[in-house]
């Protein structure tokens, strides 16, 4: 799925009659207004002039003590320097690709990876290498076999782009141990990683596991966050947190990019965590955030057919299901907006062509009913296509499931993820 | 003078002992905070959710109309799907840049050219290829030689980055012929044309003229401006207009930058320009930089020694001054900085070397006493210098001027457009 039929869903999917399951977007109306305008009114009151001027490069220290204390509640502890304030995570995730890799350079991925990460990997040129997945995360067999398949060329990644926590779009999360693993073959191959942590403090059950950056202690491993889902994400504020001779090079293209981000919302994240009631807050969108993956997969259990599978996450915002091998989502989801409801297909988390059976669900921007009806509305059109595939084949039993792991690239069903309709 | 070094000096010059002329800051400290605080809660009562969610990449409806409306008061009418919204004017140069060169491919701009693009173009790897102003901005007959000389190569510029109007740094604006034959050698060699337009509302004296995006209505040249001059840099909103063409592979590049533009400071510019009072409120700044760059013209007058030649802006935030060729101003700066006085060394305008012997100082974000104060410190230094020389040399009379015009490339010493002490 090309980037500019993302952007047209998008747009489609703002209409008030959809329900948009396509988004990733977070439920900005938890945050209470009062308490917004009480920010910034003390921000006018008190700092209007220096809000509303140019910021330093690398961001405020008063933003980056905050990021470190984020940073410390999920069990790291950055040097304050090693920190650079970035326009949301996206641009982080821009400057370490647009600083680390030439056309032609090697970035391997999960597969599926965030939707958002194949434009940046495209827009460099880079060669992506997808490495599949299964409920535990990347499989760390097929990430061996692309390092050692690139060797025999002669060629190394540049990075390896990795969302462990709650990963966008698969749902899953990366096991201890293969946490250990990763950073132990970055720092024997000396492979930066980049780890991407949008949503590792909305856990709806289980124990927080230590990040790749905490396991590493910062080597090998960049880091990225976001204010985005947990305060707002129209005030893109991000960062990343990289050892000194990479973020002497990516301060450098921040500057290019727009010189700083905005004074303005870093003052709003300042006042915000001024308050001290950040981990309430958070807390408090958790326990919204996991009412509606229950609902979701509730949904998904009544309204999706019996061949289809799903992960069943433990935080974050997605699921990804995925359906027969006959049935294109992309097709499907033309399908799906005359029935006014969106998903992402599976294709956008891919940089060539797989993921056509899959889809992404985000389940954080809806109602708990809206959840439900969109699920519902969904697979009543996947059921229509099953009964026209069962017409033209003449087949009334349910078709062979796909293999249980492909090669390396290949997309995994998370079967033992999903739960099964009984 | 690296980037780098540029960010050292934008940190040193956030001392409060040291007066600095050399930021491009305006001065936030006009903007009343009474009506800050009353736009924010208004948005915090009328939109929360909506101001603190992700918007769409283009930007929104209502920041584009306010973006037509300010173009419509400077002459220019795009279509609104022209527009993209942009994380400051910055954002925009660097997207077109990263839209239309590859590295190696040939950009164009003035001598000096804006300290921000230098670090753009050499991201890129760019050819940067600066053609000389004078007292009416960029020299055509320059230009000329520039084009032609790279046709003999076979090579064409990817596009020509012009600020015709209060150029940063040089002060000057481009005469109207120019800029008509200026927009003709666009239409008949078919190169586009990158103009940046942040100051042209902040005109001093004179009358204004077309801009080159007006004159040639939208085909050839790009436009880029910025609410940062007129409202607020922390905001970090700016905007693009492009032909959709080119428009369509920057709003990808967007995307993948940063997503989209902060939400929650398009609402502000939203609030702040349906009161109705943003004409006034750019009258009163600029009466209050009128006379700060008055002071600044007269502080040189009194304190730049007979051989210093400077430019005469009538709007804008900078003065271009040039010393004679025996004066390094990165050397100066260093002890400048030791008098707790900064202005941008004539080098980092430049992508190789030139401008060692000019200065860029800035007006808008110093008191006029401070200005002045500023001034005389830059001028005692300056002094030490020349006596130096003189003591070295054993002259005592005035050096030799600089030659009137160089070839292109060079700087030309803004003697016309420079006051001399009588």
């Amino acid at each position: 799925m090309r980037s500019s039929a993302m952007r047209d869903l998008m747009e489609i999917t703002a209409r008030p009659e959809v329900i948009s399951l396509a988004g990733g977007l977070p439920d900005t109306s938890t945050f209470p207004p009062e308490s917004f305008a009480a920010q910034m009114t003390r921000i006018a009151q008190e700092s209007s002039a220096e809000a509303l001027q140019y910021g330093p490069t690398e961001g405020f220290a008063r933003t980056k003590d905050v990021i470190c204390e984020v940073m410390g509640a999920e069990g790291m502890h950055p040097e304050v320097e090693d920190v650079l304030v970035t326009t949301g995570g996206q641009q982080a995730l821009d400057l370490v690709a647009k600083t680390l890799l030439d056309p032609g350079d090697v970035v391997v991925a999960e597969g599926p990876t965030y939707p958002g990460a194949v434009p940046v990997f495209c827009s460099y040129e880079a060669d992506t290498r997808q490495v599949s997945i299964d409920a535990e995360g990347m499989r760390i067999d097929a990430l061996l076999e692309t390092l050692d398949a690139l060797e025999r060329e002669g060629r190394r990644p540049k990075f390896i782009y990795s969302v462990p926590t709650f990963q966008n779009p698969g749902g899953v999360t990366m096991s201890l141990q293969r946490r250990r693993r990763l950073v132990e073959i970055a720092r024997e191959r000396e492979l930066l990683i980049l780890e991407d942590n949008p949503y590792g403090m909305l856990r709806y059950e289980g124990d927080p596991l230590p990040s790749l950056y905490a396991l590493d202690g910062g080597d090998y491993v960049l880091y990225t966050g976001t204010f985005s889902k947990i305060l707002s994400p129209g005030i893109r504020v991000g960062w990343l947190c990289a050892p000194p001779p990479v973020m002497e090079k990516v301060v450098l293209g921040k500057q290019a990019a727009d010189l700083c981000t905005s004074t303005l919302t870093q003052y709003f994240v300042g006042e915000f965590f001024a308050e001290g009631r950040w981990r309430e807050y958070i807390a408090d969108v958790a326990a919204i955030y996991r009412q509606r993956r229950d609902a979701m997969l509730d949904a998904l259990e009544r309204f999706f057919p019996e061949e289809a599978t799903w992960s069943r996450p433990q935080g974050g915002l997605f699921v990804w299901a995925t359906l027969p091998d006959y049935i294109d989502t992309t097709d499907l989801l033309a399908k799906a907006l005359r029935e006014n409801v969106a998903f992402v297909p599976g294709e956008a988390a891919f940089v060539g062509g797989l993921g056509k059976t899959s889809m992404r669900l985000n389940f954080s921007a809806q109602t708990e009913d809206e959840i439900r009806e969109g699920v519902r509305r969904i697979g009543r059109v996947i059921g229509e296509q099953l009964d026209l595939y069962r017409t033209i084949t003449g087949e009334h039993r349910i078709p062979p499931a796909a293999p249980e792991a492909g090669p390396a690239g290949d997309v995994l069903p998370l079967r033992r993820a999903g739960r099964r309709r009984t």
